[in-house]
C-alpha cells in the first residue's frame, strides 16, 4: 500500500483538473453560449470597439461552431474546463487573435449568468407546453368517465361518492397553479446580465438594451453586482418544479392504490408497467413508483439551491458553479415525468363497475343526514339519528341502502320520501358550484379546456416572442 | 423502574389527546375562524337554510366571540382539541343548539383550509410592506453613501473598486423579486374553499361567490377536492420564505464580514450587537449572525412543506395538520428578520476613509488593460503586458498607482495619457447602464425609489380590497 | 398608516431584545445548567480558586435554585435573554458578588455546549428505552399473530403470502438499528466541553478530568476550539431521529393501508382513532396520519441542522442559537411518536379469515414454478408453464388453486404431486433462515427478545453511569 | 407544431424504456453483481440445486465477465434495462440455458440489495482511508505552524489569541467523529440480504450463513422483508457524507477568509487556485469555494434519501431505484472533496509575521482581567476596570500593551507584576488541557498521530477482512 504521502503527490496534479472541470455538466449550455456571444459580438461593433467586418466574421464562425456543436462534430476535451472555453479555443482555430475581441466588455461571470438564463427560459416554455398536455390528457379521461362514480375518501377512509372526473380535475387544478408559477418565473428568469462586466459593468459603451432584445430577453437586470451573483431564476425554478413533482407524486400514489388488487378500481396500460413472464396477473406500476421516487429528489435538489446560495458573500463565488447540478436534475427529472403521465393517463382504463360497488352504502350517511335537517330535524339531532342507524346496520350486517321504512321508524326517523341511497343520486345531490354533481363537472370541464386552450395560444406567442 | 406494559398503558389515556390536539399552534386562526363563520351564517341565510334572524344572532355572538379572543378572554382549554372546538363551544355556550347551524353545509376541511388561506393573505400582506421597508433602508444607506467607494469582490478576493452604494442596491435588487413573488403567491392563495364541503360540494345551494366576495376571497377554487386538499399555497409561502431569507443571509454574511476587525469597513449600530463589560472593543454582529442561522431554519422549513403533500393520496389527511409548523415558523422568522434588518440598516456607519483605502491598486489592474485595449493593443498582448507590470510590483513590494512613465515603458507599454490608477477614477470609467459610474448609480436609485413608492401604492391597494 | 421611518424607529427598542432572546426555548435547558454549575463550582475549589465553603454556598444555592426550577417557582422574565442570565440572576439575588466566581475559568460558550450535549444525553436516553417499548409492542402483536398469513406486497402488487409476524418483525429490525444508531450517538455526544473556555481554554488550573467526570461525561472532549463550535452531536441527534421517523411513517403507511375498507386487514383501537358521531364505521387513523406528517418536519430538521453548520467559520457564532430549533422538535417529535405507538400496536386487532382470504391464489404462482424447478423442469421452462395456465385463470375468471390434473396437462405440466397451492402451505414451503415460514419466524421472535431483553439491561446500566 | 395528442402518442413507445432504465448509473455495481452471483452458484450447488460442475462452469463465465466489465469490453446497450440483464445476458451467451439457474432461489430485490450493500462497503473503506489522509495532512500542517500565532474568533470578532495549530487541530477532531460515524456506518451496512427471494425467503436450501461470509459480509439479515426493503444504509452513509461535508465546508470557510487580501493569513498553493494573466495578484480559492458548495448539495442527497423512503409501505417498492441517485453523487462528492483537501493542506504557506501581527492587543483583554482576579480582585470589579482601560484606549488611539504604570494606577489598577500582553504570553498563560497552551497542543498532537495510526491499521485490518 502507498503512503499517504505518496498517494497524495500523485494527486495533486491531476486532481485540480478534474475537480474544478464543470465541462461534462456545462456542454449542454452551448448553443446559449454562441448564441450570446454572436450578440456581443454585434454590440462590440456597434459601440466601435471592433469593425462591422470583424463583427460579422465572428459571427459567421460563431454560426459554424454552433452547427458543430449540433452535429456532434465539436470534439469535448477534458483539458478545457468549461463550455465558454471550448467556444473560444474552437473559435481561435477558426479566427486567430480575433477571437479573443470577445473578451473586450465581458467576462465569466456575466456570460455563465447569460448562458444560463436562456437555458432555463428553454426549459421552462418546455415545462409550460408539457403541463398543458398533461392537463390535456386528463381532460380527455375525466370526460371519458365523466358519469362514473367512485368512493371520494379523506383519510384513505371512504368518505362520499364522487365523480370519477372530480379528483382528476383536482389534478388539472393543481397543474393549472404549476403552470403560472413557471410562467411568473418566466418573468424574472427572463432579463438579461450581459454588459456588466465582472461586477461592476463594462468600461465600453455597450448598449444593454441592445444585448437584451438581441438575446430575446425582455430588457437588462437593474444592477451589475446582482446581475452576475443572482441566482434566484435558478431556485426558482427548482422549487416550482419540487412542487409540480409532488403533484405528480400524489396523482402516482392515487394510480398505485387504485391499482392494486384491493382497491382495483384502474388498468395501468401495458406499455407503461412491467410485469412478469410467470406472474401475468401482477403488474407493478413502475411509472407512477418511479415518479414518487423522484419527487424526492427534486425536493432535496431545491434543498440544495437554497443551501447553495444561503451563506455567499456578494459578487460571484465558484459556490455557484454547483447550482447547475441541482437545476439541470431538476429539469431533467420534470420533464420526462410530465411526458410520460401525459402519455399514459389517456390510457388508464377504469372499471366503472367495480369503483361503482366499491362505494359502501354508508359513504351515504350525510346525504341522509342532510336530508333530515332539509326536512327540518335540528342539525344534531339528526347527526345522532343517523349515527344510530349505522351503528345498529354495522351490528347486524346490513347495509344502509337496505333499510325500510319499519327499520326508519323504529330508529326514530319520521320521514316520508327517504333519500335514494345509491352513489349516482348522491352526487347528483350536490348543489354547490365546483362540487361532484355532473353539471358541476360539466362546468369545470369546459372551464378548464377553455383555459387549456387559451393558454396553449399564450405559451406560442412567448415562444414566438422569444425566437423572433 | 416500570415495565414497559405498565408504562405504555398509563399514557394510553392521555397520550392521544395531547398527540392529536392543535390548538397551542392554531389558536392564532381564531379571528379568521370567526370571520369565515359570520359570512357562512349570512350564505347559509340567503340559501334559505336558517332564518335572517338566526343569522343575525349567530353573527353577532360571533363578533362578541372575536372580542373575547382579541382581549384574551376566551379561555383556551386542552380537552377541545382545535381552534374550531373552542369556536363552536362558545358560539353553543350563547345560543345553545342554534350554534349547530354553523355545521350544515360545512366540514372541517374546507373550513381549515379557508381559515390558513386568510391568514396567509394577511401575512403575505404583512411581509410585502416589510420588504419595502427594508429596501426603503439601503436605499437611505445606499444615497448616504453614493459617492464612497469600497473593493468590490469576486471570490472574496478584490477584484475592481465600487461605490457603497452597488451591492445596497443589489441587496434592494433581491428584495425587489422577492416582493413579487410574494405578489404572485398572493394571487393564487386569495382563492375561497368555502362551499365545498369535506370533499364533494355542499347539499344545500350555498353561493360560493358571495362565500368568496364576503370573506375577501379573489374568488373561489374551481375544484372541491382540489381545494380541501390543496396546500400548494402553503409550499409557495414556505419557499419564497426561504428564498427571501437567503438574501437576507447573504447581506447578514456581507455584514458580518465587513465589521471584522480585518476588512473594518463598517460599525454596526450598538442597538443592534452585543458587546461585554470588559471587551467594549468587540461588538459581536448578533442580529445579523441570527439571521444567517434563522435562513437555515427556513430552508428546512420549506424541505418539510414539500416533503409532507409529497406523498399523500387525494381529499383531506390529517397529514395536514403539521402543515402549520412549517408555515408558522416561516411566518415567525420572515417578518421580524425584514423588521429587524429595516431598522439596523439605516443605523450602519461605514468608515468610507477605510473603504477607499483599502481598495489594492492592483483592483485598478483591469482599467489599464482595458485603457491598452482602447488605445488599439490587442486584447492579449494587453493582458500579457499588464500582467508583466503587475508580477514586477509583486516582486518590488510596489502599488500599480506609483508606477512612472519609465516603469511603463521599460514593460513595453506605449501610451501617452496612462489612466488615473485611483477607485474613483475607476468607477466613472464604467460606461454600461446598471453599472458602479455614479450616475448609473443615480439612475438606478432614482428607479428603484419610483419602484418602492409605487410598490406601496400597489400594497396599500391590495390590503384596502381585502377590508372592504 | 404610519411612515416606514415611523415604523422601524418604534421596533428599534424593543426588535432587539425580542430577536436575540432565547429564553423560550432554552428554559428547559435549566437543570443542566444548574447541574455544570455546581460541578464548575467544585472545580473552582479544587483549583484553589475559591475556597471550599464558597463552593458549598454556591452548590447548597445551587440545589435550591434546582428546586425551584423543578416547581416552577422560578420566575421567567422576558428582559433576561437566556437560561444562563435567568440563573444567575437568582444565584446573585441569594449569595450577592459570590455569584459572579462562577464565571472564572468559564465562558457562555463552553457552558451552553455543555448544557446541551446533557440535555442531548438524556434524550438519548429515553429514545432508547422508548425504542425498546416500541419493539416489545410489535413483539406482542406478532406473537399474537404468528399463525396467520396476509399476502406479502412489492410494488404494492401482492407477491407472496407471508406471515402476519413477518412485516411486524421487518419493522422490529428497523427499530434494532434505530436504537444502535441512537447508541453510537451517545457515545459521541458523552463528551464534557467544561474547562475550555471561550475557545483556547482557561488561565485557571481547572482538573477538566473532574469535570467531565462530575457531571456524567465519560470524558473531556480533545481540542478547546472543538469543544465550543462543535454540534456534531446535533447533526448527528437529529438526523438519527430523521431516520427513525422514516420508519415509523412507513408503519404508519402500512397501518393506514391496512385499515382501509378497502383492505380491511386491520381495526386500529378506538382510543387512538377519531370518528365520528355520524359516520361511525369511519374510524379516521389520525395517529398514524400524523405521525406520517410529523417525519416530514424531523427530515426538514435535519435538512435545517446541516445547513446551519455548513457555512460557518471556527469558533463560536451566533447562528448556533439557532440549533436547538431543530433540536428540540426532533426531540419533542420522535419521543412522543415512538410512545404512542408502543401503547396503540398491542390494541391493533388483524382479521385474520379476511387476511388469508385475501391472498389470491395467483400469489402462489411462485410456488408451483419453483416445484416445477425442483421436478426437474427447466427454469425458463417452468416459468413459461406457469405464466401459460395464470394468463389461462385470468382469461376464464378461475384460480390457480382450483385447477386440476386435466387442466395442467393439458397446459404441458406433467407432475404427480402438486404442491398445496393455500397461503399456509405456501409459508410453509421456505426455507431459509430468516423466512416467512413458522420456524424461521418462531427463531426471529426468539432472536429479538433476547436481544430486547440485553438491551433493557444495556440501556438501563448506562443510565446508572450516568446518574452515579 | 404537432398537436399534443400526436407527441404524447410518439413518445408512448421509446418514453417507458428510457424512464425506467437504470444501467447508466448502476454499471458501476457490475463488480458486485458478479461477485454475489458467483457466491450464489457455489450456494446453489450445496444446497444441490444444480451440480458442481455447472457452477464450476458458472463461476468460470462470471470471472470472464467480471475481466469484460473490467477492461471495458463488455458492451452496455440501452435495450437491457438494468446492469443484472447485461451480466445475465452475457452469462446466456457464454452457456446458454444453464444461465437461467442463477434466478433460483434468488429475485432482482434481493439481488440489488446485495449489490448495493457490496458497494457501500468499498466506498465507506474508502472514505475511511481518506479521512486519515486529510487528518495526517491537517497534523503535518499543525506541526509546521505549532508555535506560531494568530487571532482566535468568536462571532468572526477577535477573542483571544491561539497557536496556529489549534484551528486545525479541532478540524481533525471533527474528522476523527466522522471516521467513527462512518466505521459504525459500516456495520450496520455488512449484512447480507442474500437467500432473502422477493420479500418472503426462498424455497430451496440455501444456507445463508455461507452466503454471507463468502460475500464477506459479517452475517446474515435477519428478517426477509427487512432485508429486501431496507436501505437504511443508503441514508445513515449519505447523512454521514453531509456531516462530514460540512466540516470541510467549514474548513474551506477558513481557508477562504484566511487567504483574503484582509486577513491576509495563509497563501494557497498555485496548484490548487486558478488566477488570469492580467491579475496575477488575485488568486482564487476555487477548490474551498466548490467544496463549500458541493456541501450543499450533499445536505440536498440527505434530504432526498430520507425523503424518499418516508412514504413507503413495506417490501419493495420500484421508488428505490432512486436511492442510487442521492447515494452515487454523496459519494462522488465526499472522495474527492477529501482526497484534494488532503493533497491541498500541506501545501498551505501560513504568514506567520501576519498572522501574530493581527493579532490586536485588545485580543489580550481578557488575561489582564483574569490576572486581576489571581491577584484578588473580585470578578465583576476586574471586568469593570479593564472594561475603562480598553474604552480609554480606544478613544485615545492607543494599545493596550503600550500602557504603563501610570495609565494602569490612574485607571484604579493597584498591581506590581502586570502580566506580558503578548499573543505568545497569552497562549502561554492557558492551563486546561485541550487549550493552545504550546504544552497541550503538542499533547494534542502526540494523541492524535497515535489515533490515526492505530486507526489506519484498523482500516487496514477491515479490508483485509473483506477481500479473505
Amino acid at each position: 500500500m502507498k503512503t499517504w504521502q505518496g498517494r497524495i503527490q500523485v494527486r495533486a496534479d491531476s486532481l485540480f483538473e478534474a475537480f474544478t472541470s464543470s465541462v461534462i455538466q456545462d456542454r449542454r449550455l452551448a448553443p446559449y453560449d454562441i448564441r450570446a456571444s454572436r450578440v456581443h459580438a454585434r454590440a462590440l461593433a456597434r459601440a466601435g470597439v471592433i469593425s462591422t467586418e470583424d463583427a460579422d466574421r465572428l459571427e459567421s464562425a460563431l454560426y459554424e461552431i454552433a452547427e458543430e456543436v449540433a452535429s456532434g462534430d465539436l470534439l469535448w476535451r477534458d483539458e478545457l474546463e468549461d463550455v465558454h472555453t471550448h467556444v473560444e479555443s474552437r473559435l481561435r482555430e477558426k479566427l486567430g487573435d480575433l477571437a479573443d475581441a470577445l473578451h473586450t466588455g465581458r467576462s465569466r461571470n456575466d456570460q455563465i449568468a447569460t448562458d444560463l438564463r436562456l437555458y432555463v427560459k428553454d426549459q421552462i416554455l418546455e415545462v409550460l407546453e408539457t403541463i398543458l398536455d398533461l392537463q390535456s390528457s386528463l381532460v380527455m379521461l375525466a370526460n371519458r368517465y365523466r358519469s362514473a362514480v367512485m368512493p371520494g375518501y379523506t383519510h384513505l377512509q371512504q368518505a362520499q361518492p364522487v365523480l370519477i372526473a372530480q379528483p382528476l380535475l383536482a389534478y388539472v387544478s393543481m397543474l393549472g397553479r404549476d403552470w403560472e408559477r413557471f410562467r411568473d418565473a418566466l418573468a424574472r428568469t427572463d432579463r438579461s446580465p450581459l454588459g456588466c462586466g465582472a461586477l461592476a459593468g463594462a468600461t465600453f459603451p455597450l448598449d444593454r438594451d441592445f444585448l437584451a432584445e438581441e438575446c430575446g430577453f425582455a430588457g437588462p437586470i437593474a444592477n451589475s453586482l446582482d446581475a452576475v451573483s443572482d441566482r434566484d431564476f435558478v431556485v426558482e425554478f427548482v422549487t416550482a418544479a419540487a412542487l409540480c413533482m409532488t403533484h405528480l407524486s400524489r396523482l402516482s400514489e392515487d394510480l398505485i392504490l387504485w391499482s392494486s388488487v384491493e382497491f382495483g378500481f384502474l388498468r395501468l396500460p401495458d406499455a407503461f408497467a412491467s410485469g412478469s413472464s410467470m406472474m401475468p396477473q401482477k403488474k407493478n406500476p413502475d411509472v407512477p413508483e418511479l415518479i414518487r421516487g423522484k419527487a424526492a429528489l427534486v425536493i432535496g435538489d431545491a434543498s440544495a439551491a437554497l443551501t447553495l446560495v444561503k451563506g455567499l458573500p456578494l459578487g460571484y463565488n465558484r459556490d455557484l458553479q454547483e447550482d447547475k447540478t441541482p437545476l439541470f436534475r431538476a429539469a431533467d427529472t420534470l420533464l420526462p415525468s410530465l411526458q410520460i403521465l401525459a402519455a399514459m393517463v389517456p390510457e388508464v382504463e377504469f372499471d366503472t363497475e367495480r369503483t361503482e360497488r366499491a362505494v359502501s352504502s354508508f359513504a351515504m350517511a350525510t346525504d341522509l343526514a342532510d336530508h333530515l335537517v332539509q326536512q327540518g330535524v335540528p342539525f344534531r339531532e339528526a347527526h345522532r339519528l343517523v349515527g344510530g342507524l349505522v351503528s345498529a346496520c354495522l351490528r347486524e350486517g346490513r347495509d344502509l341502502a337496505d333499510l325500510g321504512p319499519t327499520d326508519l321508524q323504529s330508529a326514530g326517523i319520521h320521514t316520508e320520501s327517504l333519500p335514494a341511497l345509491t352513489p349516482a343520486a348522491s352526487v347528483r345531490r350536490k348543489r354547490t358550484a365546483g362540487s361532484t354533481h355532473p353539471d358541476a363537472v360539466a362546468d369545470q370541464l369546459s372551464a378548464v379546456e377553455s383555459e387549456i386552450a387559451s393558454r396553449r395560444i399564450e405559451t406560442e406567442s412567448i415562444r414566438g416572442d422569444d425566437r423572433s
